[in-house]
């Protein structure tokens, strides 16, 4: 039975909640968030390839990749990690170059619940606008599935 | 004639939006927003001191200061720069050390109104609450004497 994903979409305040459970432990969780060898096999929706060309996981470090889509379309990814905390939070600006200068926060909080792990992202943008793009270009979808894959991975690496 | 300042703190939204004019050419408003040695002689209220320890003004940069008031208190800031579009924009995370954990997203545009400057500033909180603490705090008298200041450095090096 697959954890159940909530993203929320508050009207009138440019957020994006979502609250994902994972069987893990929080160590292992956060090191697939953070190992570009194991992100590249579940960030981003099912049936795309990535590549990271910088993840320097740390306060003040920089991190971009590509997304390639099924039918060989290329969308771009970058930001700063402004404050790494290992294994208990993250927090990161995110610009989508589909979108360019449009720049979100995005934080995200590892709870350690006995072994497994909740995970609690906040995604915050510069305008309620910027947000509802975003969160009508399928965002939803894809984090959903990369959920998916992440358990997948997290089955095998545990 | 000071030009007015702008501070715009709308209700339920968690942005705080800034305008003002400066007397001098973009780009020299734009050093003195840049240049670490100009920096320090104008950021922040009256009677302030600050001590910049890193800024390194480029997309993918860090940037930490602290500001010693009257009292000798010290109030350390810190952040990153997601970009930076030299005499057109600058977007960056801005963390107040006295509330850790509270990152925002600024964004700074500076327009060029035929050799005078206006500088139009966005800041994206978290949380309405955060946006509420931070306005509460004493930022806007700090924002007004800061360009109070930044009017003087620019009548001396324009």
């Amino acid at each position: 039975m697959t954890n159940p994903t909530s993203i929320t979409v508050p009207d009138g305040v440019p957020f994006i909640d979502m609250v994902r459970e994972f069987d893990a432990p929080r160590a292992e969780v956060y090191r697939a968030y953070t190992e570009p060898a194991l992100v590249t096999q579940w960030l981003g929706p099912h049936g795309y390839a990535m590549t990271i060309t910088e993840y320097d996981v740390r306060s003040g470090g920089s991190w971009a990749f590509s997304h390639l889509d099924p039918d060989g379309n290329s969308w771009g990814f970058h930001g700063t990690f402004h404050s790494v905390d290992p294994n208990e939070s993250i927090v990161q600006t995110f610009e989508f170059e589909g979108m360019p200068g449009h720049v979100s926060l995005e934080s995200v909080r590892f709870e350690d619940l006995d072994g497994r792990t909740r995970v609690v992202a906040h995604a915050a943008y510069q305008s309620v606008e910027a947000r509802d793009a975003m969160a009508a270009g399928g965002m939803e979808k894809g984090v959903r599935e990369g959920y998916e894959r992440l358990d997948a991975l997290l089955a095998v690496t545990t």
